[in-house]
């Protein structure tokens, strides 16, 4: 339909935002209502009925879903002689939310991702983006159907952003990863101990790391070092690293 | 394709397999390799190429994540003000062992499923059928598209065989459900700690759920109760119930 294209990128009152997404995405979106549900966090998101809000969580859940199986499929075809345990393995690190959140980054939804800013700290931005990536698949799944969203996927995000060939070999250590860039940002870290939570039939530690002395991740396990993984891998979360 | 159809359903050698797979199915297949191979237990598979055998588990892999990629649509569309906690606990349910078994064994895939009888027992042998079950998935995936998977899964599987409604209002309590089932079938379940490990930094409670003497489940926490929960979830499991 080149006429409505037409129309949407330069006589719609929406043109400029049609012209944004096109640029990133690479492809002149149908449904802008649910491009724009896409990129809103609950913090500006509205009550719309019985207590639920417009925002991005919905559009999450089912993208979330749709990205799993298309990876599946690309990982299954590309590795025909590898077991599915080696399959899932690496499907997770392909969907992890440390990578989605680069692949956030990646694509620019910095300027697109509508948040409170009072609410939601810079620091912990980064992970809206990899919401706003799920969600983000969840629109395009409605908008264009399964087979356009497998071909944008492959060939816009995952062939240009993704190289699944060094994740295979990557063994994700948060911890190692979290200090070397607190060394080249210059800042102090520290996992402090913070409680030792002794039941009838539980030890549970309690490990926070802190950047700066502010908070960014905590973990509880009843091992002190996996506690300490934990609370590395959501700080390496928060900061999208 | 009419004369395919006819030439699969009525001349070909493989006549009788095309049949009773469109009966348990409602259509007719088109590459049969792929559903002999969903069918496959590693039991009795053979090694292809580099250690690598032609069992239904690679199959299982993508008809896992292709399942819960329409499950999530199909609970999107039919809940539009429920929350993303809502629809992923419901999907959790919808798509568990426990109930992709009996949809196995709905299906009839009993007649279907090859299996090593000496190497597995036959009150294990119900969770072939789901294992079966994903891997067909995956096999109508790759030989008929996603919309077809997605038409085939609504109306065929979940319509006539999942009650949603109910499963949303189930809470799953396995180890009530195992005792019930073995009340029912005059078979003594007994629940017992095995070992009580108690390491540095932990307290590990390790529970087997045994019926009539053999070990169905365990389960392993640092807490006896969700230990117990754990080995009756499993024993469930492996009893397809």
């Amino acid at each position: 339909m080149p006429v409505l294209r037409f129309y949407k990128l330069y006589l719609s009152p929406n043109r400029k935002y049609v012209k944004l997404l096109k640029n990133l995405l690479g492809f002149v979106p149908g449904n802008l209502m649910l491009y724009r549900l896409a990129f809103r966090h609950k913090s500006v998101a509205q009550v719309v009925k019985k207590g639920v809000k417009n925002s991005n969580e919905r559009l999450e859940f089912l993208g979330d879903a749709v990205l799993g199986s298309v990876v599946a499929e690309i990982l299954f075809k590309m590795y025909p002689y590898e077991d599915e345990g080696f399959l899932t393995e690496l499907r997770s690190k392909i969907v992890s939310r440390i990578n989605l959140n680069q692949l956030g980054r990646k694509l620019g939804f910095e300027q697109l991702v509508e948040f409170d800013n009072r609410v939601i700290n810079t620091s912990r931005q980064s992970s809206l983006l990899g919401d706003a990536f799920e969600a983000l698949i969840g629109a395009v799944y409605l908008d264009k159907g399964y087979n356009f969203t497998k071909e944008f996927l492959a060939t816009r995000i995952i062939k240009p952003h993704v190289d699944i060939h060094k994740l295979e070999n990557t063994e994700t250590n948060f911890k190692s990863k979290l200090i070397e860039w607190c060394q080249r940002h210059s800042k102090d870290i520290t996992f402090e101990l913070t409680s030792n939570q002794q039941g009838e039939s539980s030890k549970l530690f309690t490990v926070q790391a802190s950047i700066d002395g502010e908070i960014f991740g905590s973990g509880k396990e009843f091992n002190k070092k996996t506690a300490e993984k934990l609370a590395a891998e959501k700080a390496c979360e928060a900061l999208g690293i």
